[in-house]
């Protein structure tokens, strides 16, 4: 790390930061120039460097430290520079075919569940999603069927072949849903949950990791390396829209992270536009446009009434509307050599 | 709620609509304007607000849908118009005394501990602040001392009389950290994290709920909600600073919030200036500021030497910064007619 | 409008607010709700609108003031649902054929210039972009060679065929500006200097207005209506990027705005996904998420050695990422039926 | 500089880069270790750092370039450490007194600014503020009553004895603006304006230069080097609030700007709680916030009726309001020892 100093940096106050740095074992490389007075600490422990760093910067003669080495190890792109793929019941994320995770934002029956299910299927989605538990940002919302809707998910897999992704919210609920799942997804509300990422870390099967909504593209990676660090790899991360000044939408889906993200890490990526825009009539072009950039997938919200939906019915797309999205995204798919 | 259509809206979209509506039992107030048709409904039960404005929003020929009525209750002024005070073992927060909670953020040893718990009360600090269970953005951080931290607060309360607040992140150490402290912090990283509020609302005990800092007011209040509609009152609002363009400093501190909520809202206020601006040099301005303005009290983190700081470092005040702080707070709490 | 009352809303307080909209000759039509009381004002000319409710938004007993219809017309979809198409010199922008305006950040010398113009347009660009008067965050900075680099610019024009686009940022250079150049451009810094739109307004040629990197897209749409209001109904939209806490980024890309400005107007929309990005490893990848979201073209900046580009040269592509960029952008163009 | 490169660095491009920087007079001291190169670039000239920076920035083995020292000179804190004071007609601005301006958004009429001059001047006002010319979101709003309002401003301050401030838009009317009022103000919209900017450097009377509502803390203090680099050294800083993803309010008021800008410039301060608010129920409260924070005075939109004002009744306070908030700022003051 570099430390730069004040202008006014006395000898004494060297020899302090220097003793400071020497204690931890660091290599000093003090350099004086006419306005400026830097020095480059070397040699220190990943684990230290964040606190190491701060208590510098708390030197009031330390003008700030300006870190050098990336926060994260296990899910950085040298890690891994051929790309990860993930298998979840013989459909690969990441891989040449584009993902499609599709189905209702919440399991609300097993009819509009099944009935879902299968026009996803048909029409091309190769992975399934729904909510048995939903974080609402209102205590009187409804919150999911709980592990009733996890048994109609489980089901509806039995019947159309496709693997099943859903959100886990406690950590003392990861043995339960993952029983029943295929992927655990990790919403935006808990992307810093660190109890949930460390449980989930201890599970040995897939996770989706969204992005926190006012988070950092390094952060939402040291958040994945928390769950890597546990010893689970199975990673996928899922942009879902970042919170601006904007109004007209939801959220400001950030489509520089997808390219930012393949170059900062192997991790498969999934884009999210209806939360992204929180928009039906936005969703297919934002599909298109996340694809077009390098996402190895897309996750949509569909409803057969989303005028009657328990959750996001301003974001979900009817079946004619999904089969729309998809017919727009095949060339898109084919133009960057995706299968779809 | 109102519902604005779109121009083109033709007289069977305004009977499916309405149907729609009086089905759910709603009146319905259709106004057709030469530009605009809006429909009035009437009568939503709270519960349902939410849902059915995010349905009607998806059908096509509605361009939006307004809420009217403010998403919370128990914790809106009107409930309680005389604000509350909270008391903590004699300290009452939210009353005519301003509140100062102060100490390391981090426990990191008993001596470092009493030292600084003994130098904040000398100073007039009210209640002992320092973290057991730490959260940070990397996983290869310290993460504090666990359950022997929270003994040494303990401790340090037994030796100097002041009350603890400590923060709790992990559902499943609601009980055990609730049976060492007196105040149970909820950090901004758990805002949403629905799961913890609903377990610390079960708590019989007071809770400080930091802002997320990507969080709107409202979306605060509700937060607050979550943990009031389990039936916990005694409720403490923290603002800490929000996440915006700026990267002088490591937050914005939303002194705005600080009126806001003392509008909105029956409950008190505390102000986190450290976390509000993240450098130590900004931090006891901010803090007369919000003191100024009406915030109930202000937290902050005082560490014996900053430099060799645990956490945070670069926002934690010496022991001289923290007297000269407080110098300059009592003619402030002074001209607010408060006691300090 | 909609006003929306406070609760406690007295019988003299709705005879005051009625005569205040009877006396400006508006319709009141009053909706008193167990919980809330509504009043919804009919009649409003365009022109008062804004004013009118914030001087209702004043009056204590008022709790906000919701706006129906969108504050801009000329350039609103409605007004030419079929879309608008410019025309450059024979080239089209907003047409079936894919916009590419490529070239330096600034004219830097006539040698660099044609070199850039001559490569730019082989590989496929069909509009010139070069910075004669260039706005810089700091005054020490190089400002562009003014006059001399429209006499460049227009040279280049002479010998390549292609149209030439540049900035204007003195309300007194538009005429001279817009004597060498083909379309006017207005910066991000500008999009709220009216003076600046007023003027461009008063010209009879095209003007590309980009978005403010602080503006919502319904702001950035009444910045085109300044422009129309003076009768230049030429206007193209250039998205470049907004301004969010994002650090690895210099913007954030607003792939929204693109699906979302087609729903809200008919002016042609151009994607600068150099400045949406700030980094030239990202570039390829987000032109082709703004084509394939439905952009009529694109604008990057292209430098032969950006290592020695006098602005911008993080973001500059050399020759051959651009030629790189146009091959990836053929298929996507080809995938959403446009010629490239 | 310190330029970090990428860890697969080659000597040749090592070579390269050094290359660059010795043509260009630069020192270089290079440092390898394990896991990253750096290179320390020693002598730039302030008028070419950003560029060098940014050229350096696109080599495809350079990571990322941190700048060392500060992009402005003459409004540093370094440069008058005394801090500033500006003198207009007697009234000091930066001095031991607060500075008060206060009077209507807009000039309506010669009543009722001479009636608000005088009653902000007996509720102890020293400066009247008043638009003439006013830009507006909307091209069909109400722009000022234009030369005719600066007449009434100098009449004003003929009979009520206050300087007058007032903003100038269009550099062609900074002569005649100027001829009028005592103080010209650039406002938000225009502080990256570098038309006006430099006109107003041109001119020898003070200067209040509002933030951009999306322009840091350092970009601003660029923009008032723009001012001091033509020589006119009479700048006021005014924060006026900056976009977040808070909607509650218009603007979210900067606190941690205030002792900022007085740890990073010597210029004088003014805080704009009606701005920084948008709404007249929260302004006084944030006025003693930034009083007590170490504003140098503040500035507030007062109108005999808001709720017939032509601009911002939102925000704009009756005169119970202003002599309440005085009221109100007056202990504050004194506890910062400031008169008022």
């Amino acid at each position: 790390m570099i430390i730069i100093l004040h202008p006014s940096v006395t000898e004494e106050q060297l020899a302090e930061i220097g003793g400071i740095l020497e204690s931890r074992g660091l290599g000093v490389h003090l350099s004086r120039g006419v306005e400026t007075t830097l020095i480059g600490a070397i040699g220190a422990l990943d684990e230290e460097k964040a606190e190491l760093a701060d208590q510098l910067g708390s030197l009031p003669y330390v003008d700030r430290v300006v870190p050098i080495s990336k926060p994260y190890k296990v899910v950085a792109r040298a890690f891994r520079p051929e790309g990860t793929t993930i298998s979840v019941r013989g459909v690969e994320i990441g891989g040449r075919r584009l993902c499609v995770m599709a189905g209702p934002c919440t399991v609300e029956s097993a009819q509009m569940l099944f009935e879902t299910a299968r026009c996803v299927r048909d029409l091309g989605a190769n992975i399934l999603r729904g909510g048995a538990y939903k974080p609402s940002t209102s205590p009187y919302s409804f919150h999911g069927m709980g592990e009733q809707g996890l048994r109609l998910l489980a089901e509806a897999r039995d019947e159309t072949g496709l693997p099943i992704i859903t959100e886990v919210m406690d950590p003392r609920d990861v043995e339960l849903v993952g029983g029943y799942c295929d992927i655990l997804q990790i919403g935006t509300r808990n992307m810093t949950n660190i109890t949930l990422l460390r449980e989930v870390g201890a599970a040995r099967m897939p996770v989706m990791l969204k992005r926190g909504w006012a988070s950092t593209i390094e952060e939402w990676l040291q958040a994945a390396e928390y769950i890597a660090s546990r010893g689970n790899h199975e990673i996928i991360l899922c942009e879902r829209g970042i919170r601006t000044f904007e109004t007209y939408t939801r959220n400001t889906f950030d489509l520089n992270a997808v390219p930012a993200v393949k170059e900062l890490s192997h991790l498969p990526l999934i884009a999210d536009p209806a939360h992204g825009t929180g928009r039906w009539s936005l969703v297919a072009a934002v599909a298109r446009g996340a694809v077009a950039a390098g996402a190895d997938g897309i996750m949509v919200e569909v409803h057969p009434t989303p005028q009657t939906a328990l959750k996001d019915g301003t974001q979900s797309l009817t079946f004619p509307s999904f089969a729309k999205m998809m017919d727009g995204l095949r060339p898109i798919a084919a133009a960057v050599s995706r299968e779809c």
